[in-house]
């Protein structure tokens, strides 16, 4: 299968499942659910479904099992680009191409959304539709919920929030980078190889590769803040260098920040050594993280 | 044990932990952390703790088991109390006889404090440390997942945004009311049962015990919002009349409001008529719903 088709694929599956579970109720709730459903469903690459696929075809996952998780951790990444465009936080218009939430339901309506869609994202996980094992189910909680907290992508965020006051160093900012879209990234990748049972010391090679490529695609998002263009991203560029922040970009320069990413992919498929072609797909998606343009 | 001194024993042991849970890491998140603790530790009348240590007692659960879950359930609770205070949604600059957290540390900060300790429910509970059996944790995040999400608390918050434009009637504002405290409430009791290890059948008596004790506790609530002193309650009081809004009060009158939450009670002590006096706390707690001055 190409990578294409399997992202296609992939944001079909979702955008199905997210419309089932966002159904828009018959009461006062039917901004709540319109607000979850603008920010969620139809937009984004989808990278952190296709990553919880793409591992869990490597152990024989079932397919609808794979879809629910996904759907939960794509839950907790749209929460966190809803509050993160806040007016406090990073205060954006555009996302994935279309207002963002608060401009289109006010801020009251954004902030319920994403602690809606942060809730769903636990109730989907733990649901027993998701798996039949109470073991796994409750090991994805606990990965998803550490990825998501204060030692994840929200303290990741925090870190952001603080790099505006202060003068970060590449040490501080890969930290910064590791948390704030590293975690989620990892725990997409592991979160296949939980449902495939594999036991933690099985996926060294796994964590590798989605170390490797969480900070290859956090250097290239960089990259595609200063070069790219803001219609084919869908949302404002440059507000970085305005803000004063360091990024890898700003500590590394362009061509060094380029081959850091690619050298970060090289390392990432060098970690799927033990497995055959059927980690094919993971390892297209960590070449696609350098050849995207959003 | 009477009532005072288990509350007081509850409100040590969930500052306790939650001392332990934040502990305020040496890098830039510090604000984070201090946030954090700022609305979560040293306040409030920890009733949801009080509810699952109540129900936990009459089945002989590990009383540290029942600790971690209370303070899980207290983490949704308080977090939830940020996100309400913010200027886009009650704008409320006092919490517990303190500022609250955005006028202390900011919006964006509080914004990020909240969703950290909604996150950080969710680890606590998935945590082997919390319960051995994993079936017993999963259900407790299913059950904690549902009553926080667009079904439970975080919908009934939707609810009320929209009560200021409408003119609800008794019964939306009872489901209002059910779904932004009662969730919470009946999940602190019922998780008592779920660490038990009582099936679903066998937990209707408690699950009624809540239903009532969260309304009556919320009648309360609206009748402390008209008719309390502000230096008691700790926060800013009579916004509701202001902003038009619908409550028990303002639909029943004050002597029927009182008369229905004194009869709430009663019906909610009737559903206990199966456990015997180690459901005497339990009983207490919903008398002691009527008799607060906060």
């Amino acid at each position: 299968m190409s990578l294409a088709t399997a992202m296609s694929d992939v944001a079909s599956d979702i955008d199905r499942r997210l419309d089932h579970f966002l159904t828009v109720p018959d009461d006062p709730r039917g901004d709540l659910y319109r607000a979850m459903r603008h920010a969620a469903i139809g937009g984004g690459k989808r990278l952190r479904p296709l990553l919880v696929f793409a591992t869990a075809r490597l152990f024989a996952v079932d397919r609808d099992c794979a879809g629910r998780v996904a759907t939960a951790i794509e839950c907790i990444h749209v929460y966190s680009l809803i509050h993160d465009d806040l007016p406090a936080m990073d205060n954006d218009d555009m996302r994935r191409g279309k207002p963002t939430v608060h401009k289109v339901y006010g801020e009251a309506t954004a902030i319920l959304a994403g602690d809606c869609l942060h809730a769903l994202a636990f109730e989907i996980l733990s649901d027993p539709l998701t798996h039949a094992d109470p073991f796994v189910r409750s090991e994805l909680v606990l990965d998803l919920a550490r990825a998501a907290g204060p030692t994840g992508m929200a303290g990741g965020q925090a870190l952001d929030l603080e790099a505006e006051k202060s003068s970060f160093d590449l040490p501080t900012v890969t930290r910064l980078q590791a948390m704030k879209t590293g975690a989620l990234i990892a725990c997409s990748v592991e979160a296949g190889a939980i449902l495939g049972k594999v036991p933690p010391e099985g996926r060294t090679g796994l964590r590798g590769y989605a170390r490797d490529v969480g900070l290859a695609f956090q250097i290239v998002d960089d990259i595609l803040d200063v070069e790219g263009d803001e219609a084919a991203v869908g949302k404002a560029l440059r507000k970085d260098g305005e803000a004063g922040k360091e990024t890898f970009l700003s500590l590394l320069g362009l061509d060094r920040a380029r081959a850091q990413a690619e050298m970060l992919v090289d390392q990432a498929i060098e970690h799927l050594q033990h497995f055959g072609a059927e980690a094919d797909l993971l390892r297209e998606i960590a070449r696609f993280t350098l050849e995207r343009d959003r």
